[in-house]
């Protein structure tokens, strides 16, 4: 509390009694990355607290507002600094790299909210300002690695058990996820790599492409592309991000790209020409309800449910469950609609 | 290609001959969450290209701009027209809502572009402006509940064959992420979020929370808590985004977090005093190397491979190559740093 002036704090009060924090994602750090709110939020602000790194990223809109600077492991500290200037009538920007909910501030200061007995009928209100997370800036730094289903896994074990983070790891790799590793390495925790690509090379091909970046959108950005096997002779530091494909990401001309599937849909090569069996704007023959089909074919055909089972690589209860809720058979020629954007 | 005028585009390609894809993530729809670089792409755009409801959430910035509205499933054809008029000397911004990565244009512009035959040098450049996705703007409306490893997957299977999405919901669920389901429903395609669903419950408590996301920071916003065993009965559509928490997220308040895992080291009622046998700043004791100890350990008082498999939730492969690496004893008590944010 040292560096609050709660003289200060109590003549501000009157001019405005209601304090607020606005958990401020500024986005990947360069300025024009930010939105328009963030900058907003910013410059309403009384007080800035944050990270010593992210408060030196903003530092152009800081003129005129106390600022506080916390260490990286201080998160609990920062989000208690937030309250009590906020209580004292001030409004907090408490700021966060990326996104302030994706291993941001926003969980440690609900958590510290909540146990101070804050709710949201308090007088200090709360305010989250999304922005584009690392992994959205580090992936439009190297082609369109994210347009198929992707996980943020994060490898500090600060936190996190390192069990936990290990089952993760297979999990998704297993399941052919591309996969953003956060926190992936640093001075002194540098097996957690070596252990993720372990976990790794047990679902996924040696040359499975995978894209290190460094510091994205700000002075000292770094972009390396290499292959799973190799990755851990990158530098990898605290400041990367590292980006695993699943099996269909290529990188060609130096950039990263994970098809959308388009492919299973058209004949990519001749003019994007619907396949046979498939129809424009329709779910794919291999669909659920086409799947739902095949699936009380092979069904009636013989096949046990432990065959199915090994056959798609689905739990033998799932696959028993989805067949005691039949489809009508014809139902899928019927179906189709639209597909969504992120 | 019949709203381009080409002897319009020929004059342009005087002034300005080098045309330009920017593939802008306009955020969640609210101007003031766009970033300054995708409002000033925008600008300098002479033509924007969109899904008509993300032209519509762009309106006011278009004014002089050739518009080219296309339906939902043409991606494609929206890539080609880009790819058209920017070779005819145009700037162009080929729109997508959250980030131009995530589900977005990114993805298959590069398919259309590299089938054209385009690469890096070409006259055409490309720039991808990153935003917040729907999952950011989402969890930022309903409190803190991506503060862990969290993934995103999409129900739609017009793209992606059934199983493969099976397989990634029922990866996810067992291995405790959070995760955000884009696509999950549709006026036709009803099955799918019944099927995810079943394969979560295979995992996960019935009242694991959940919060049900529609046009998230625009005009229509409608946010709807409820848990995993009752989300089919709740409204869900094209343009809702589904939070399924992991088994720590909990609602409170008319909030839903997902710690982070401070409750793992400090003591959380008691003043966030560090807990006996951890340090702050320090990897956990439960951490890679503290597990590698007890691993070690467990294995030399007789605990078979198999059993500490069973014991940790963790292949029989993985084990043996870590029991193969030994970590030195003492070693955990040397190590530890800092967490990163997102």
């Amino acid at each position: 509390m040292s560096e609050i002036d709660t003289g200060v704090a109590a003549a501000e009060a009157e001019a405005s009694p209601v304090g607020k924090i606005m958990l401020v994602g500024i986005g990947p750090g360069s300025v024009e990355h930010m939105t328009q709110r963030a900058r907003d939020a910013i410059a309403e602000a009384d007080v800035v607290v944050g990270y010593v790194t992210y408060i030196k990223l903003v530092a152009d809109l800081l003129d005129g507002k106390e600022v506080v600077r916390k260490g990286m492991t201080e998160e609990l500290d920062r989000a208690v600094h937030a309250l009590e200037a906020a209580r004292a009538g001030k409004k907090v920007a408490l700021i966060s790299s990326g996104d302030a909910g994706v291993y941001g501030m926003a969980g440690p200061t609900y958590e510290v909210l909540f146990q101070a007995g804050w709710t949201p009928d308090d007088p200090v209100q709360l305010e989250i300002v999304p922005g584009a997370s690392a992994l959205n800036a580090c992936a439009a730094l190297v082609g369109a690695p994210l347009t198929h289903d992707f996980c943020a896994i994060s490898l500090s074990d600060l936190l996190t058990p390192w069990p936990v983070i290990a089952r993760r790891l297979d999990a998704v790799a297993y399941a052919d996820f591309v996969v953003a590793l956060y926190n992936p390495k640093s001075g002194r925790r540098t097996r957690q790599i070596v252990e993720a690509q372990r976990l790794f090379l047990r679902h996924r091909r040696p040359d499975t492409p995978v894209a290190i970046v460094k510091s994205a959108y700000r002075r000292r950005q770094h972009i390396e592309f290499t292959t799973l096997d190799k990755m851990t002779d990158s530098d990898i530091g605290m400041l990367s991000t590292v980006l695993i494909g699943n099996s269909s990401t290529f990188v060609r001309d130096g950039l990263m790209v994970t098809p959308r599937g388009y492919a299973n849909k058209y004949d990519v090569e001749q003019g994007f020409e619907t396949r046979d069996g498939e129809k424009a704007g329709r779910s794919l023959s291999t669909g659920l309800l086409g799947w739902l089909e095949t699936l009380q074919a092979q069904h009636t055909e013989g096949h046990t449910v432990a065959d199915l089972a090994r056959l798609h690589r689905l739990p033998v209860e799932y696959i028993a469950a989805t067949l005691a809720e039949p489809v009508e058979v014809g139902a899928v020629a019927a179906v189709g609609e639209a597909e969504g954007e992120g």
